[in-house]
């Protein structure tokens, strides 16, 4: 069987963490909207008023009859399918729970750039946007950084990975959330990464990966931008 | 067996959303912060060094030897085990899906307050947070509720639950939703509920049935307030 993802063709964006857990798992699949008259595929899932169950924005995926909204629901369900996560109960409810957090700070991270909101531009938030960093780099980025790191320590099974002794999903994702940081933040993250080495082992780990390496030097991995979730302005870092 | 709910013991917040899925399942459980050395108990297993798998933030429940984190990762836990969402794949990651949908909500609705930083005061953010309360009521409030009425419109079962035939811990979760926003937004809320009447309808339908209404009845039941999610500021509202 073959996926279908539904992204926006020109960022990163959330598309990105669906995208690598495929990659990992060598599962074939499209990336619809970035091909032929595939927006037009993706405006009617969301639009059209025959969906059944219709996906609130993108990212969703089709799986066979199935189509999945939701970033953290979509690597609930691969996850499963793809031994990118425990298959014992309290393992799989871990590695969402970490999952969630990581989206937590996606939210945050986004918001440095448009606090007031998503539907203005960046121009028009700019001076918000510069008290909203000031404090998320401040307060809550070492917070999260910081608990990830703790994770890793504790794991029992060493901390070369959030949950056990395989990758989960999880850990791709912390990858593109420190990639995702670290072109958004540099300066700020330069620092940071002194203090979570676990952290950023593991994103290097994860970028050296097979199958992650030749994708990421690949066309299919898209550059992160100032139209994305996570946006390059000077002005915001440290 | 009882559960442990840890929550903040001052605001209904997060952990309204699991006490409303524990009172429909008339599943015994302890609010451990709200009494004794409960707080204590709270901070130490978010704080703690030995805890092996650190929640990020309240809410988490305790389940015999598991220990859960992040509302919604909860809320597929106790769906499962106390039949508040469907057994099948498909209807569990929907019940799902629209449960994290109303967590994005969720954040969106405490941002109205709290555009520039959770940890300064509204006062010190109130013009912004006025910026950010008129595009969410303007354009983020209808998109939600329009979705959301959309979904039970949908729902080849009917439309007086979200997914399928029975209530699930969406339907819990859209209530105290509406209860919330209602709470905060009572002018946008009463023009809004013109248009989304099958939402409307469900808010009270779940107002009404047995356990849920003896709860609200109950001492158990926080009241909003302003140091929670949804805060009653008139100058915010339309």
């Amino acid at each position: 069987m073959q996926y279908e993802l539904y992204y926006w063709p020109s960022i990163p964006g959330r598309g990105e963490f669906v995208r690598l857990a495929l990659v990992e798992a060598a599962a074939p699949f499209v990336d619809v909207a970035r091909a032929g008259e595939g927006m037009s595929r993706m405006m009617r899932l969301l639009d059209g008023e025959k969906v059944e169950r219709p996906p609130f924005a993108p990212p969703f995926l089709r799986a066979g009859t199935l189509l999945i909204g939701q970033t953290a629901n979509i690597l609930l369900f691969l996850g499963g399918r793809h031994r990118l996560a425990p298959a014992n109960e309290a393992g799989r409810l871990w590695t969402h729970q970490l999952q969630l957090t990581l989206a937590d700070l996606l939210v945050e991270a986004h918001d440095t750039h448009h606090p007031i909101a998503a539907n203005l531009y960046y121009e028009d938030q700019k001076r918000e946007a510069r008290r909203r960093s000031a404090g998320f780099l401040d307060a809550r980025l070492p917070k999260y950084l910081g608990y990830f790191e703790r994770v890793l320590e504790r794991n029992p099974q060493g901390d070369r990975h959030l949950v056990g002794a395989r990758l989960t999903y999880a850990d791709l994702s912390l990858f593109q959330t420190v990639a995702g940081l670290n072109y958004a933040f540099p300066r700020a993250m330069a620092r940071a990464g002194k203090r979570h080495k676990r952290v950023m082992a593991l994103h290097d780990r994860v970028a050296d990966r097979p199958r992650i390496a030749a994708y990421l030097a690949s066309e299919r991995r898209l550059a992160f931008n100032e139209q994305g979730i996570f946006r390059h302005y000077p002005e915001l870092d440290i």
